[in-house]
């Protein structure tokens, strides 16, 4: 080990991403965790699950972000648990990591409100093997309805969303779209027509915190896109060939859909520090833990609000990517001596794609777009977070060719059975 | 069910597509039957294995080719017997199919000639399902290692490949460059250069078809790449942290790459005809089935010979592919009532990829090219083998991007665990 800082950054989503490029020319030596050795582009994820991309144009190799770099390891690896007092974190493999600074950026898991059934049998939409599995688990369905019809009238092409959020309302614009086009081109002797995309929402309005003019063309423009939209309606159980709602009625499907919400990364748990709302973890205006100076906490597992304003800012990628550049900023002041600054957020609006030339964009001054402008903005804005050359070379061309040819991937099934009785050693 | 009569296509590889391509426009009923959902690019099998491809760069769904057909049906479903007596095809989960012609088209397995522990310990390299497998394998090895360094005195790193055909040879090329470039980049920390490739072939040369300067050419061009070649041994006993050769000697290692043999695929015991060497099916000069008119067996599966000059055809991609045409051809014309022809074999050349850069040819003249220019007479024919312009098209955009780059795919660890305590119904 060299006498220089370690700083040990915990995930590689938008914000340990932002703060490893920020710190590695910084006099640190720095450890990145991760039990995957992929960053994932989240805001694309509900793309592969409609098979728009393939896994691999959103996932990008953590150790690239090593080359030409000698101060930096990137070891694939679980932290299970994080020792404030002692400043370690316990590495499933490797042991106790000491740490001088610490980035906790290992974003959110589901949260299934302990609705009953739905950890058997809904399908969340947070990490890639998410939607890997969603993917695999349409496109088996219509390939079992192919076989036996009948399975039709048991629900089968009942396809459900619940959580009318960003997520639930781009996954069900895109998925509406692939039953339409692909999949009825796909299956000409399968009456495609009779598949449905139902959301559920709750609260009376999609989009939540979206102006109520956006609100009502998301719903108009999933409708005219075949999604049946319900508001003010939640689920209430889940059976593996069935849902319950809110309001007593029992709905057939094969598959919910689970985007109505997330908690933070339990890992929180081992901090003993108070958490906020979902587990969320309590940052100051400088992203700083409370009575923690050197430990950071970002994006989805954090509770962050604008150094300046004190507002609560989104969960967003972008946010995340800010507020890890800016620790990154930080703690390469902090280690030349000086002092940590406020996190400001910059808002560059918010946005949500309905469908292929259909999104909502609130803008930063206050304006609003929707439609094809919209959408363009919102193509403009991902293909520009979509940073780093190879990244941004790679899916634009892969992208750009579906959206000119209103060509999707692939639809196919790429099944991964791990070699039965395979007894190799570790690994 | 149409009066048209039926042909049933069993198998998507080459051989069934070349068949249905030419058969759709007839006046027949087309069944289709395979496991997969997809068509495997079976020569750039290899680049998946070593990460220059993706898996969905090489599949092509097989419902592309329903689109605009009307007489097309498609099952992902797996044939599990044939009954010759009744022409029926058994099918897991849609029962009994029946027949008027049907075209026996799926391929070989992997070959372990009983030698202990390989079902267990080796990975064979075949399938779409192997490749990826293989590619985990290799890149969670890599992470293993660096979390716990020791596994390299274990053998960890020696990645050992046994047959030195086209298989064997692509595969080792590959990975040395992999090794050599990519993955030292990836693991500064770890010292990459005590990883080997370990080729092994039991007789006393490299691609056995080919001409013996290209052999020569072959083994040198492994060794520039740092690949260690042995010929006249055998792999005689496989456990998971070693093997063991024909010479006795053991050599320690986690990986052994099987591209040693490959037989029938094992529905050709349900067929009760005689089979010839690797339980392949014996046809006529029309790749009819003998006492059998009607039944027609080509690629993997199949024992062809020559329609004029009775000599045995390679176990190629391009030979399956001009079998499933002439026999596609061939059920069109005895449908309208013309006498079936003899399959004359167009040779177009033989070819090996040794690594970037370096090929072998064996041109159907006699004529042998090596080198740079044998390397772009190898992309030329792969490039035109890869048609259907939107399997051209985007393969070839990737594919050009990594070749003019020099650069690979992703090198990423996609876990596909299945949801643990999902239990939706039939699927």
């Amino acid at each position: 080990m060299s006498s220089q800082p370690h700083v040990v950054i915990l995930g590689t989503g938008f914000g340990g991403i932002g703060a490893v490029r920020k710190l590695r020319d910084a006099d640190v030596q720095i450890t990145i965790i991760d039990k995957r050795d992929y960053h994932t582009f989240q805001p694309l994820l509900y793309q592969v699950a409609t098979d728009e991309l393939g896994p691999e144009d959103i996932g990008f190799p953590v150790r690239d972000l090593l080359h030409g770099h000698t101060n930096i390891e990137f070891h694939q690896a679980t932290a299970s648990g994080i020792d404030l007092a002692h400043k370690t974190v316990e590495v499933e493999g490797l042991g106790p990591v000491l740490y001088d600074y610490l980035v906790i950026a290992l974003g959110a898991v589901v949260n299934f409100f302990h609705t009953p059934g739905a950890d058997q049998s809904a399908f969340p939409l947070y990490t890639m093997d998410d939607a890997i599995r969603l993917k695999k688990h349409i496109l088996e369905t219509f390939e079992a309805v192919d076989k036996n019809p009948a399975l039709i009238d048991d629900g089968a092409l009942n396809f459900c969303v619940v959580g009318g959020g960003a997520t639930g309302v781009e996954f069900s614009g895109a998925l509406a779209e692939l039953l339409r086009a692909e999949l009825k081109e796909d299956y000409p002797n399968l009456p495609v027509e009779k598949a449905q995309v139902i959301l559920y929402e709750r609260s009376p309005h999609l989009l939540a915190p979206f102006e109520a003019k956006l609100q009502s063309y998301a719903q108009q423009a999933l409708e005219e896109r075949g999604v049946q939209v319900h508001t003010g309606v939640g689920v209430s159980k889940v059976d593996p060939a069935s849902i319950e709602l809110s309001s007593g009625e029992t709905v057939k499907t094969h598959t919910l859909v689970w985007a109505a919400g997330l908690q933070a990364n339990p890992i929180v748990n081992s901090l003993g520090v108070p958490l906020g709302h979902g587990g969320r973890i309590p940052v100051g205006p400088d992203l700083q833990v409370k009575d923690h100076p050197g430990v950071f906490a970002i994006g989805d597992i954090a509770a962050m609000t604008d150094g300046e304003t004190g507002k609560v800012l989104p969960g967003l990628g972008a946010t995340a990517l800010q507020a890890g550049r800016h620790i990154g900023e930080t703690i390469a002041s902090l280690v030349a001596g000086k002092a940590a600054e406020p996190f400001k957020y910059l808002d560059k609006g918010t946005m949500a794609q309905v469908g292929r030339g259909a999104a909502v964009v609130e803008l930063p001054t206050g304006g609003t777009l929707t439609g094809r402008v919209a959408w363009l903005a919102w193509l403009g804005v991902h293909l520009a977070l979509l940073n780093g050359s190879e990244e941004k070379t790679s899916t634009f061309v892969e992208w750009g060719w579906n959206l000119l040819t209103h060509k999707r991937g692939k639809r196919i099934i790429l099944s991964d059975e791990e070699a039965a009785g395979h007894d190799n050693p570790d690994p």
